[in-house]
C-alpha cells in the first residue's frame, strides 16, 4: 500500500507534517511518500533517522487563503495537484493533506471522478460522543444540496459506519431544527420521505443538542449547515479551554494545576482532531483523507492510518456496489 | 408598563415562573400579571409576601410536546393565548413565555400581527462573546429564508443593537462558510449583495468559528441554520461543565474544588441564558420575549427585564418607520 501527503498544505508547516509522516511510516504495512518542496522537506527529513521516505518535488503550494477553484485550475505543479494526479493515476492508493479542503475537494473532483451513480461528493467527519463517535456529514462540500443527495451521502456514511467504524447496522438521522417528520426545510423533508422509504436503518431527525450526545451512528446535513456547526463547536471548545488555562497559570496552587491539566487534557483528547485523524472525501474514485489545518503530528499520523484503513476496508467498492443497482 | 408573564410553559413549572415575576415585580416600574391555572399560581404566590401580583385564570395549558400551530389554534384558553389577546387588545405592554417558542411566535403572528413592510418576524437571541453580546438572528422562526428577509433581518437586529445593546453603529455580518463574497449557498449571495448595498454598517461573512469571538454585533442566518448552531453550542457547553462537575464532585481536595467551582461559575455566568434573558421576537406589532424553558427564577426575572426595556425603547416604532419608506 502507497500513501501520498501533501507536504505544504498544514497551517503549522511541513516540518509538522513530516514528523507525523514518520510516526505513521513506522506503523503502516506499506509506503508513505511526501509531495512538496523538496529541499525544505528533506531538510525536516534529516532529523529523524528514517531513509525509507520518497520525496517528490513540488514547487509551488496552494494555502489557506487561496480560492480552490483557481488554484486547482493554475497551480498545476503544486504539491496538492501533483499528489491527486498520482492518485488518479494509481501510483497511489491514497491521499492525506492538511491543506486547503476546499482545494482537496475541488482538485479530487476534477481528476479523480466520481463514482458512479454519486451526484456529489461528501467530507464526513467523526464528532465525539459520550460513547465514541458519531459520524457528521456533509461538513462543506456540498452547499444547496438536494434531498436526493442528502439520501446519497446518508447511503455513504452508513456504508462507511459500517466498514470502517465497526458498527453493524447504522443508526442513520437528519440533522433537523425538530424531531417530527414535519419540522425543517422543504429539502429536509424532502429527505426524510426518501430515507424513510429506503433500506438504512433511519431514525429519524435528531435536533442541534442532541448532535454531540450519540443519538445516531451517522448524522446527515447540508454542508453549509455542517460546516457552521463544526467550527462553532470547535470554536467553543476552544475558548472554554483557553479559558480555563488561563485560570490554571494564574493560579498559584501546584495541587489545582496538575488536577486541571490533567482534566482538561482528558476532555479533549476525545474531541481533539488528532485523534480521529480528519475529515473524509467519500464519493469520488480514490481516497483522501483531510486533515485539520493546526493539526499536530499526531493528527497526521492518524489521518495516514485513517487512509490505509480505508485502502484496506474497500469502502469506495462497497459504494459502487450500491448504486451501481 | 404592563407585562404579561405565561405562567405554565417553563419545563419548570409555574413555581419558578412565579418566583421570577415576584423578583421582577419589585424591580420594575409598573405591573406584572400572570396567566395560567390561578389556583396553583395563587398556592406558589402565597410563599412570597407580596400582594401587588394580579392573576388570570387560563384552565388550558400549551406544553413543549404540542405541535404550535395546532396547539394555538385549538387551545383558544391556553395561557398562552390569553396572554397574547391581553397583547393585542393593548391590555398589557409586553409578553414574556418561558414556553414552547414555536406556539409563541405563531400565535404572536397570528394575533399581533407583522409590522407593516415586514415579511416574516425574526427570533433573536444574544450570544456572549469575550466582549460581551453578538446578536444571532433568526434562531428558529424561518426557515427556508430568502434574501430579502435576511435583509429585514440584519435591519430588524441592527436596530435592536443600537437602541438595546447601546452600540451606535452596530456591525453587521451574514454567518457563512467563508469570508469570501462568493462563498456559501444561493440565498447568502443574494443577501451579501443586497447588504452591501444597504445603508447598514456591512462588514462581509463570518464562519461559524468567529461566531462567538464578537466579530460583528448582529450576525444573519436562516433559522434553520442558527436553531441547530444555537443548540448544539449549548450542548457542548452543558457537557463540558457537566464532565467537569463529575470531576470536582470526585476531587477529594478540597481547595481544588472551591477553585474549580468558582472558575466554572465564573465562565457559564456570561454563556447562560438566565443571564440575557431570552430570545427576542421582532417584527410583530408587540413586544415578546421567549425566556429558555429550562430558566431558573433570574432568567423570568430578566426576560421580564428585557420586555420593559424594549418596550421604553420604542424599538417597534423604529422598524416601522424604516420600513415605512
Amino acid at each position: 500500500m502507497k500513501i501520498v501527503v501533501d507536504a505544504m498544505g498544514g497551517d503549522r508547516g511541513p516540518e509538522v507534517v513530516v514528523e507525523g509522516v514518520v510516526d505513521a511510516a513506522k506503523e503502516i504495512e506499506g509506503e508513505v511518500i511526501l509531495v512538496g518542496k523538496k529541499s525544505i522537506i528533506q531538510k525536516h527529513l534529516t532529523r529523524f533517522n528514517f531513509p525509507k521516505i520518497k520525496v517528490i518535488d513540488a514547487p509551488e503550494t496552494i494555502d489557506m487563503n487561496d480560492d480552490p477553484m483557481q488554484a486547482v485550475r493554475r497551480k498545476k505543479n503544486s504539491s496538492l495537484v501533483k499528489a491527486m494526479l498520482l492518485l488518479k493515476e494509481g501510483e497511489v492508493d491514497a491521499l492525506v493533506s492538511a491543506g486547503n479542503t476546499g482545494a482537496v475537494v475541488t482538485a479530487a473532483s476534477i481528476y479523480l471522478k466520481r463514482i458512479q451513480g454519486v451526484h456529489r461528493p461528501t467530507l464526513a467527519v467523526p464528532i465525539p460522543t459520550p460513547l465514541g463517535y458519531s459520524l457528521l456529514l456533509d461538513v462543506g462540500a456540498c452547499v444547496d444540496t438536494r434531498a436526493e443527495e442528502l439520501y446519497q451521502f446518508a447511503v455513504m456514511g452508513s456504508l462507511y459506519a459500517q466498514k470502517l467504524m465497526g458498527i453493524e447496522n447504522p443508526k442513520v438521522a437528519l440533522l433537523n431544527i425538530g424531531e417530527e417528520k414535519m419540522k425543517g426545510n422543504k429539502v429536509v423533508r424532502e429527505a426524510y420521505t426518501l430515507l424513510e422509504n429506503s433500506s438504512l436503518n433511519f431514525i429519524g431527525n435528531v435536533e442541534g443538542r442532541d448532535l454531540f450526545l450519540g443519538k445516531a451512528d451517522v448524522v446527515v446535513c447540508d454542508g453549509f449547515v455542517g460546516n457552521i456547526v463544526l467550527k462553532s463547536s470547535e470554536s467553543i471548545a476552544e475558548s472554554l479551554s483557553q479559558y480555563l488555562k488561563e485560570k490554571i497559570e494564574k493560579s498559584k496552587n501546584q495541587q489545582v494545576k496538575q488536577f486541571l491539566e490533567k482534566v482538561l487534557k482528558d476532555f479533549f483528547k476525545r474531541s481533539d482532531y488528532s485523534n480521529y485523524g480528519g475529515a473524509l472525501l467519500l464519493g469520488v474514485k480514490g481516497y483522501c483523507v483531510v486533515t485539520h489545518g493546526a493539526s499536530p503530528p499526531e493528527g497526521i499520523k492518524n489521518s495516514i492510518l485513517v487512509a490505509s484503513r480505508e485502502v484496506a476496508s474497500g469502502i469506495n467498492e462497497e459504494i459502487e456496489k450500491f448504486f451501481s443497482h
